[in-house]
């Protein structure tokens, strides 16, 4: 967890952080739900183009800056964003290997059905085959 | 939206469809959302195997079947999935089109940062290049 503000080494958050220690699963939902908000979205998007600070990712979303901080932080939890204080400035960056679990399980889905159809495809095809001449051999 | 049950046709149940109904952004939104529960994802795995009835789909989740109900309103909202009822029996089908606009989103932020890698490669190509001898012509 970044250094976002004063406090975030406490014991209390120390804890907080080890109970909050996403396993595999809970870090697919954690990506799910840091993309379903189309500002965090916005902010993945500016982000795929290159680093930013927090000022300039804040400057074409429709709301304060604390608010922005706020999706930061869950962008940052998801494992899509990471950040880095130098100075005054705190500089964000894409983490594109954190997308790969939800790319996995979009394709597992795809493939799944694939076969699905393609077993389809199979029966109507054995179906629409003529049936096996008798006596040929 | 389906008859979930009763006073689904009311007109404050119509008012709060047309009220709701999803911009092209919105869907985005709300197929990322339903994807970030894993019970939800779970519904999903098991409808891309093949259509099930609301009872088969609770059978291996560990909650109620009001709170399944609930899972597959999201679900439905989303459009990932759709559900008929015959006579007593409500039989949900997975909506595959439903996840193109995910994908189309990751893919394009996928292809985003390779176009980046690439300007890198080039870049640092160039400045590995040795620089062009004088008087050869």
């Amino acid at each position: 967890m970044p250094d976002w503000g004063a406090g975030e080494h406490s014991a209390a958050s120390i804890l907080k952080q080890m109970l909050n220690r996403p396993p595999r699963r809970e870090g697919v939902d954690r990506v799910f739900h840091a993309l379903a908000d189309p500002n965090r979205r916005v902010i993945v998007e500016r982000l795929s183009r290159g680093p930013a600070s927090v000022s300039e990712l804040a400057r074409p979303l429709p709301m304060s800056l604390p608010a922005v901080v706020q999706h930061l932080h869950v962008l940052e939890a998801s494992g899509l964003v990471r950040s880095e204080k130098i100075g005054r400035v705190r500089t964000c960056r894409v983490e594109p290997a954190a997308l790969r679990p939800v790319e996995q399980w979009i394709s597992a889905r795809r493939s799944s059905w694939e076969r699905r159809l393609e077993r389809l495809g199979e029966y109507l095809a054995e179906s629409n085959a003529e049936p096996p001449k008798e006596g040929t051999g």
